[in-house]
């Protein structure tokens, strides 16, 4: 079944959340090494600086409305690019298989005979909480993390989201930003409109910006001062432990306080 | 509230899944400029030559089973050892705030007014499905992944479980080896018997081993050829995109056509 094989190899190569340092020293060393580097549009380009003055790179696009390649485009610039130059790194946000469509390419490259590798990344589903000092997990508060993407190719909102706001796991949604309303009305119609969510903006990188609220606040306050930029959203009791929810808690209790002396 | 400043400083650093070159450029950076490392059973030793001769490495154990520190001890021992020798690295497998405690060693550190910083690690969680050729999420499949603790600190399955059943999510358990019969027995009851599972063992490290099957016969297969060190459970469609899967199934497919042709 399959076409005859290349020398060449394709490398898929998470690059982290954002912060070029997050990248991994197994990918650092595969851009050093690498002849060609297709990189998607959330890539910190400093992370291209690493590779060879000689190496081809190549933005290939892919960011929330805009568009620079199609995936057929890409899948064929893979194998274009491997048979003609050898190692190839499709260099991707996050973690490649991580919604990333990492794994349709590998697919693709190897049904035309082409050798594949995975170099993990940090993804941001894991690290933008506690760069935010938010773990996403603590015993005593909850078991485990859900993450759920929240832009599904037919445009809808994925059904895991009525399952998951039933649980108290951690809840990270990734490209659910334009879908935040309705998110909100689930959690609101599970009586749950006091809960803590935070919404964190180009997280890892120098503008940086989280929002800290609840479920019933937080589209009033994003609205309130919109940013440009990736954004993910955390939902859950460990977003309590900001040292924004607490200081907002602990200056709310102070008021009503105040106002019961007055 | 806060005690006196020290001019230390603590860095709760992720190794990774186990693989040494899986370490963030940032986190090999802080190895190499450390004071003291204190670091867990699971992190692979090699990551302990990037620092100084002169660092002083502390083995603070605590794997399934062993015991060599408690919690208490070894945040005394953070505290300690900032104050006495300034940069202390609290090295954990893959990252510290997915089921690490890395938090709790954090809000102990500052109560003693120690500064710290959080670097992420590839958490076991994503990665070593990718490098089984598992992705975590893929198109079509599902809309995202659940990761969930086996180890309650109470010794009972997690709750989340339950739900997670009902799931078409990637459901990821770590530490969960143990209860794997139980969690088998949640998926028959929600008639997923044949659902696809899989045992990843040593992930990302050269004794790594994957046992792939299905949720009625998981159990037999492990028992079939015990297995030492850590191992996670991976559960959901995405399993049968595994290079054994498809062998197991194409072969199994032959033999009833062979045995319909006899």
């Amino acid at each position: 079944m399959r076409k005859q094989t290349t020398k060449g190899k394709l490398i898929i190569l998470g690059a982290g959340p954002g912060d070029p340092e997050l990248i991994t020293w197994k990918g650092f060393r595969a851009i050093r090494d690498a002849k060609v580097i297709l990189y998607d549009a959330l890539v910190n380009p400093e992370l291209l600086k690493a590779a060879n003055d000689s190496t081809l790179k190549i933005s290939v696009g892919k960011r929330a409305g805009e568009h620079s390649f199609s995936q057929d485009e890409i899948n064929e610039l893979i194998v274009k690019y491997v048979q003609q130059e050898g190692h190839v790194i499709r260099l991707k946000g996050g973690d490649p298989y991580v919604f990333g469509r990492g794994y349709e390419e590998k697919e693709y490259a190897e049904l035309h005979g082409i050798e594949t590798e995975y170099i993990p990344g940090i993804s941001s589903s894991i690290a933008l909480t506690g760069l935010q000092d938010i773990p996403l997990t603590k015993r005593g508060i909850n078991d485990g993390f859900w993450v759920i993407t929240g832009t599904k190719s037919n445009g809808k909102l994925s059904k895991d989201v009525s399952l998951a706001v039933q649980s108290d796991a951690t809840v990270v949604i990734l490209m659910g930003l334009r879908k935040i309303e309705e998110i909100a009305a689930l959690y609101s119609q599970e009586g749950r409109s006091n809960y803590p969510i935070a919404v964190i903006y180009n997280g890892s990188l120098p503008n940086e910006k989280i929002f800290v609220g609840k479920i019933s606040n937080i589209v009033d306050k994003l609205k309130s001062e919109p940013q440009d930029g990736p954004g993910i959203i955390v939902i859950g009791e460990v977003v309590k432990l900001h040292p924004e929810y607490v200081y907002n808690f602990v200056n709310q209790n102070f008021v009503e306080q105040l106002s019961q002396q007055g």
